[in-house]
Protein backbone atom coordinates (compact mmCIF):
# COMPACT_ATOMS: atom_id res chain seq x y z
CA UNK A 1 0.00 0.00 0.00
CA UNK A 2 1.56 3.35 -0.66
CA UNK A 3 1.78 6.24 1.36
CA UNK A 4 1.97 9.84 0.13
CA UNK A 5 2.93 12.49 1.97
CA UNK A 6 1.36 16.49 3.00
CA UNK A 7 2.82 19.48 4.61
CA UNK A 8 2.72 19.12 8.24
CA UNK A 9 0.48 21.86 9.54
CA UNK A 10 -0.95 22.14 13.60
CA UNK A 11 -4.43 22.05 11.67
CA UNK A 12 -3.91 18.53 10.13
CA UNK A 13 -1.61 16.90 12.68
CA UNK A 14 -3.61 17.88 15.44
CA UNK A 15 -5.37 14.21 16.30
CA UNK A 16 -1.95 12.67 16.39
CA UNK A 17 -0.06 15.53 18.36
CA UNK A 18 1.84 18.93 18.55
CA UNK A 19 3.69 20.58 15.92
CA UNK A 20 6.32 22.57 17.37
CA UNK A 21 7.43 25.78 14.97
CA UNK A 22 7.13 29.33 15.85
CA UNK A 23 4.32 30.67 14.06
CA UNK A 24 4.21 33.97 12.56
CA UNK A 25 3.28 36.25 15.71
CA UNK A 26 4.76 35.60 19.05
CA UNK A 27 2.07 34.83 21.59
CA UNK A 28 4.92 35.82 24.86
CA UNK A 29 7.80 37.88 25.50
CA UNK A 30 10.30 36.96 27.52
CA UNK A 31 13.01 39.03 29.41
CA UNK A 32 12.16 42.05 28.95
CA UNK A 33 10.85 41.73 25.58
CA UNK A 34 14.47 40.98 24.56
CA UNK A 35 13.38 37.82 23.43
CA UNK A 36 9.88 36.80 21.23
CA UNK A 37 9.00 33.65 23.29
CA UNK A 38 6.36 30.62 21.25
CA UNK A 39 5.27 29.54 24.40
CA UNK A 40 3.85 25.94 25.25
CA UNK A 41 4.07 24.60 21.81
CA UNK A 42 3.66 21.28 23.23
CA UNK A 43 3.31 19.42 26.71
CA UNK A 44 5.29 17.23 27.61
CA UNK A 45 2.34 14.69 29.35
CA UNK A 46 4.31 12.52 32.12
CA UNK A 47 3.70 9.10 32.61
CA UNK A 48 0.81 8.39 35.64
CA UNK A 49 3.06 7.65 37.96
CA UNK A 50 5.13 10.78 38.24
CA UNK A 51 8.38 9.90 36.32
CA UNK A 52 10.37 12.29 34.75
CA UNK A 53 10.58 12.96 31.15
CA UNK A 54 14.37 13.10 29.65
CA UNK A 55 16.49 15.35 27.47
CA UNK A 56 17.72 12.95 24.83
CA UNK A 57 19.61 13.57 21.69
CA UNK A 58 19.98 11.34 18.47
CA UNK A 59 21.72 10.93 15.19
CA UNK A 60 21.00 8.87 12.27
CA UNK A 61 23.67 7.30 11.19
CA UNK A 62 22.55 4.54 8.78
CA UNK A 63 19.93 6.94 6.57
CA UNK A 64 17.03 5.17 4.81
CA UNK A 65 15.87 6.31 1.13
CA UNK A 66 12.26 6.75 -0.55
CA UNK A 67 10.51 4.93 -1.52
CA UNK A 68 10.41 2.89 2.06
CA UNK A 69 8.96 0.00 3.26
CA UNK A 70 7.69 -0.69 6.13
CA UNK A 71 5.14 -2.62 8.41
CA UNK A 72 6.46 -2.26 11.86
CA UNK A 73 5.11 0.60 14.09
CA UNK A 74 5.14 1.33 17.51
CA UNK A 75 2.90 3.56 20.49
CA UNK A 76 4.11 5.19 23.66
CA UNK A 77 1.35 4.91 25.78
CA UNK A 78 2.39 6.62 29.00
CA UNK A 79 4.24 9.27 27.69
CA UNK A 80 4.64 12.07 24.88
CA UNK A 81 7.56 11.99 22.41
CA UNK A 82 9.04 14.98 20.74
CA UNK A 83 11.16 14.90 18.39
CA UNK A 84 13.21 18.50 17.20
CA UNK A 85 15.72 18.60 14.60
CA UNK A 86 18.97 20.51 15.48
CA UNK A 87 19.09 21.95 12.35
CA UNK A 88 17.19 22.38 9.34
CA UNK A 89 15.88 19.20 8.18
CA UNK A 90 12.81 17.89 6.38
CA UNK A 91 11.59 14.43 7.64
CA UNK A 92 8.67 12.29 7.31
CA UNK A 93 5.89 11.43 10.09
CA UNK A 94 3.76 8.28 9.49
CA UNK A 95 0.69 8.33 12.81
CA UNK A 96 -2.09 6.72 12.79
CA UNK A 97 -4.88 7.45 15.70
CA UNK A 98 -4.45 6.09 19.46
CA UNK A 99 -6.73 3.01 20.06
CA UNK A 100 -5.53 -1.08 20.30
CA UNK A 101 -6.32 -1.89 17.45
CA UNK A 102 -5.06 -0.22 14.08
CA UNK A 103 -4.25 -1.04 10.30
CA UNK A 104 -2.10 -0.24 7.02
CA UNK A 105 -5.11 1.55 5.99
CA UNK A 106 -5.48 3.76 8.99
CA UNK A 107 -2.07 5.44 8.85
CA UNK A 108 -1.37 8.86 7.41
CA UNK A 109 1.80 10.49 6.31
CA UNK A 110 3.23 14.13 6.44
CA UNK A 111 6.50 15.77 5.69
CA UNK A 112 7.65 18.43 8.09
CA UNK A 113 9.29 22.28 6.43
CA UNK A 114 12.51 21.29 7.88
CA UNK A 115 12.18 23.96 10.54
CA UNK A 116 9.33 21.99 12.16
CA UNK A 117 9.15 19.76 15.61
CA UNK A 118 6.66 17.12 16.19
CA UNK A 119 5.18 15.57 19.61
CA UNK A 120 3.42 12.20 19.64
CA UNK A 121 0.52 12.42 22.11
CA UNK A 122 0.95 9.20 24.07
CA UNK A 123 -0.99 6.61 22.30
CA UNK A 124 -0.56 7.89 18.86
CA UNK A 125 0.58 5.05 16.77
CA UNK A 126 3.94 6.07 14.60
CA UNK A 127 6.51 4.46 12.65
CA UNK A 128 9.89 4.84 13.72
CA UNK A 129 11.99 7.85 12.91
CA UNK A 130 13.68 7.69 9.66
CA UNK A 131 16.44 9.92 8.13
CA UNK A 132 17.18 10.31 4.66
CA UNK A 133 21.11 11.57 5.32
CA UNK A 134 23.69 11.07 8.15
CA UNK A 135 24.74 12.86 10.62
CA UNK A 136 21.35 14.33 11.10
CA UNK A 137 20.84 15.38 15.00
CA UNK A 138 17.23 15.38 16.90
CA UNK A 139 16.38 16.27 20.04
CA UNK A 140 14.03 13.79 21.95
CA UNK A 141 12.07 14.70 24.76
CA UNK A 142 10.24 11.16 26.47
CA UNK A 143 10.48 8.60 28.74
CA UNK A 144 12.52 6.22 26.37
CA UNK A 145 13.52 3.71 29.32
CA UNK A 146 10.05 3.25 31.49
CA UNK A 147 8.37 0.16 31.69
CA UNK A 148 5.46 -0.94 29.49
CA UNK A 149 5.98 2.42 27.42
CA UNK A 150 7.00 0.74 24.08
CA UNK A 151 4.42 -1.37 22.12
CA UNK A 152 5.47 -2.42 18.70
CA UNK A 153 2.82 -3.69 16.44
CA UNK A 154 4.14 -5.49 12.56
CA UNK A 155 1.34 -4.69 10.29
CA UNK A 156 -0.58 -7.15 7.97
CA UNK A 157 0.12 -4.98 5.23
CA UNK A 158 3.67 -3.69 4.07
CA UNK A 159 3.26 0.24 3.78
CA UNK A 160 5.78 2.14 1.13
CA UNK A 161 6.36 5.57 2.04
CA UNK A 162 6.68 7.99 -0.71
CA UNK A 163 8.24 11.28 -1.07
CA UNK B 1 32.34 43.68 39.54
CA UNK B 2 34.00 41.61 36.42
CA UNK B 3 32.93 38.10 35.23
CA UNK B 4 35.23 36.26 32.78
CA UNK B 5 33.86 33.16 31.05
CA UNK B 6 35.33 29.87 31.10
CA UNK B 7 34.06 27.37 28.01
CA UNK B 8 30.98 25.20 29.66
CA UNK B 9 31.36 21.43 30.17
CA UNK B 10 29.61 18.46 32.07
CA UNK B 11 32.00 18.35 34.95
CA UNK B 12 31.95 22.19 35.07
CA UNK B 13 28.07 23.17 35.07
CA UNK B 14 27.45 20.07 37.35
CA UNK B 15 26.84 22.02 40.68
CA UNK B 16 24.36 24.15 38.68
CA UNK B 17 22.62 21.78 35.72
CA UNK B 18 22.76 19.52 33.16
CA UNK B 19 24.86 20.53 29.52
CA UNK B 20 22.91 19.04 26.80
CA UNK B 21 25.09 17.83 23.73
CA UNK B 22 26.01 14.59 22.20
CA UNK B 23 28.89 13.12 23.73
CA UNK B 24 31.94 11.15 21.98
CA UNK B 25 30.37 7.90 22.12
CA UNK B 26 26.70 6.98 21.90
CA UNK B 27 24.96 5.29 25.09
CA UNK B 28 22.61 4.04 23.93
CA UNK B 29 21.04 3.05 20.10
CA UNK B 30 17.41 3.38 18.69
CA UNK B 31 15.45 1.87 15.70
CA UNK B 32 17.27 -0.98 14.90
CA UNK B 33 20.91 1.31 15.55
CA UNK B 34 19.86 3.46 12.48
CA UNK B 35 20.01 6.66 14.91
CA UNK B 36 22.82 7.11 18.17
CA UNK B 37 21.15 7.67 20.83
CA UNK B 38 22.78 9.83 23.54
CA UNK B 39 20.53 8.94 26.48
CA UNK B 40 18.77 10.90 29.56
CA UNK B 41 21.16 13.99 28.97
CA UNK B 42 18.78 16.24 31.40
CA UNK B 43 15.86 15.52 33.49
CA UNK B 44 12.94 17.50 33.05
CA UNK B 45 12.63 17.67 36.99
CA UNK B 46 8.52 18.77 37.23
CA UNK B 47 6.99 20.84 40.27
CA UNK B 48 5.46 18.89 43.16
CA UNK B 49 2.15 19.46 42.41
CA UNK B 50 2.30 17.40 39.00
CA UNK B 51 2.04 20.18 36.32
CA UNK B 52 3.37 19.14 32.95
CA UNK B 53 6.07 20.62 31.64
CA UNK B 54 5.63 22.31 28.00
CA UNK B 55 7.96 22.53 25.36
CA UNK B 56 8.26 26.74 23.38
CA UNK B 57 10.49 28.49 21.36
CA UNK B 58 12.34 31.49 21.80
CA UNK B 59 13.69 34.02 19.02
CA UNK B 60 15.91 37.02 19.91
CA UNK B 61 14.73 40.33 18.76
CA UNK B 62 16.30 43.31 20.90
CA UNK B 63 20.67 41.81 21.15
CA UNK B 64 23.13 42.44 23.56
CA UNK B 65 26.62 42.99 23.19
CA UNK B 66 30.01 42.21 25.49
CA UNK B 67 30.59 43.79 27.44
CA UNK B 68 27.35 43.55 29.10
CA UNK B 69 26.36 44.72 32.77
CA UNK B 70 23.30 43.34 34.81
CA UNK B 71 22.60 43.51 38.29
CA UNK B 72 19.12 41.41 38.08
CA UNK B 73 19.01 37.39 38.35
CA UNK B 74 16.61 35.07 38.35
CA UNK B 75 16.16 31.05 39.37
CA UNK B 76 12.80 28.82 39.07
CA UNK B 77 12.23 26.90 42.17
CA UNK B 78 9.78 24.44 41.31
CA UNK B 79 11.02 22.72 37.88
CA UNK B 80 14.24 22.75 35.87
CA UNK B 81 14.64 25.13 32.81
CA UNK B 82 16.36 24.12 29.56
CA UNK B 83 17.73 26.17 26.56
CA UNK B 84 19.02 24.26 23.72
CA UNK B 85 19.88 26.66 20.16
CA UNK B 86 18.25 25.34 17.19
CA UNK B 87 21.11 26.07 15.19
CA UNK B 88 24.50 26.65 16.12
CA UNK B 89 24.58 29.25 18.26
CA UNK B 90 27.38 30.05 21.12
CA UNK B 91 25.63 32.00 24.30
CA UNK B 92 26.86 33.07 28.08
CA UNK B 93 25.80 31.42 31.22
CA UNK B 94 26.14 32.92 34.12
CA UNK B 95 24.96 31.17 37.47
CA UNK B 96 25.32 31.07 41.15
CA UNK B 97 24.71 27.85 43.72
CA UNK B 98 20.78 27.22 44.55
CA UNK B 99 20.01 28.93 47.93
CA UNK B 100 17.88 31.72 49.44
CA UNK B 101 20.71 34.25 49.35
CA UNK B 102 23.25 35.10 46.80
CA UNK B 103 26.10 37.61 46.05
CA UNK B 104 27.48 38.94 42.65
CA UNK B 105 30.44 37.33 43.75
CA UNK B 106 29.10 33.84 44.16
CA UNK B 107 28.32 33.73 40.13
CA UNK B 108 30.40 32.31 37.28
CA UNK B 109 30.23 32.58 33.83
CA UNK B 110 30.40 29.90 31.09
CA UNK B 111 30.34 30.53 27.45
CA UNK B 112 29.28 27.18 25.29
CA UNK B 113 30.96 25.97 21.94
CA UNK B 114 27.76 26.58 20.06
CA UNK B 115 26.25 23.07 19.85
CA UNK B 116 25.63 23.13 23.66
CA UNK B 117 22.36 23.79 25.56
CA UNK B 118 22.03 24.01 29.28
CA UNK B 119 19.02 22.84 31.90
CA UNK B 120 19.21 24.50 35.23
CA UNK B 121 18.38 22.30 37.86
CA UNK B 122 15.50 23.52 39.81
CA UNK B 123 16.11 26.90 42.18
CA UNK B 124 19.87 27.46 40.28
CA UNK B 125 20.31 31.51 39.91
CA UNK B 126 21.37 32.37 36.59
CA UNK B 127 21.48 35.52 34.78
CA UNK B 128 18.56 35.57 32.16
CA UNK B 129 19.27 34.64 28.97
CA UNK B 130 21.10 36.90 26.11
CA UNK B 131 21.50 36.73 22.77
CA UNK B 132 24.66 38.37 20.85
CA UNK B 133 22.58 38.34 17.55
CA UNK B 134 19.04 39.09 16.73
CA UNK B 135 16.92 36.11 15.02
CA UNK B 136 19.11 33.60 17.24
CA UNK B 137 16.25 30.81 18.15
CA UNK B 138 16.09 28.42 21.02
CA UNK B 139 13.91 25.40 22.65
CA UNK B 140 13.01 25.96 25.69
CA UNK B 141 11.18 23.39 28.26
CA UNK B 142 10.41 24.50 30.97
CA UNK B 143 6.98 25.65 33.39
CA UNK B 144 6.80 28.84 32.78
CA UNK B 145 3.68 29.76 33.68
CA UNK B 146 3.85 28.33 37.01
CA UNK B 147 2.61 30.49 40.12
CA UNK B 148 5.59 30.99 42.61
CA UNK B 149 8.11 29.54 39.85
CA UNK B 150 9.86 33.12 39.41
CA UNK B 151 12.58 35.18 41.47
CA UNK B 152 13.63 37.75 40.44
CA UNK B 153 16.75 39.52 42.73
CA UNK B 154 18.75 42.84 42.30
CA UNK B 155 22.70 42.15 43.34
CA UNK B 156 23.36 45.38 45.83
CA UNK B 157 26.43 45.09 42.88
CA UNK B 158 26.52 45.56 38.90
CA UNK B 159 28.07 42.77 37.35
CA UNK B 160 30.10 43.00 33.62
CA UNK B 161 30.29 40.03 31.79
CA UNK B 162 32.79 39.93 29.47
CA UNK B 163 33.91 37.81 26.31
Amino acid sequence: MKLVSQPLSKENFAPFGEVIEASEHANNQMNSGTFARFDNLATVTNAPNGANATISMVRSQDPASLPYEFNLIEKHPLCSQAFIPLNDTVFYVVVGPRGDAIEAADLQAFVTNGRQGISYFPGTWHMPLIALAGGQEFLVIDQANLPGNLVELTLSQSLTLNA
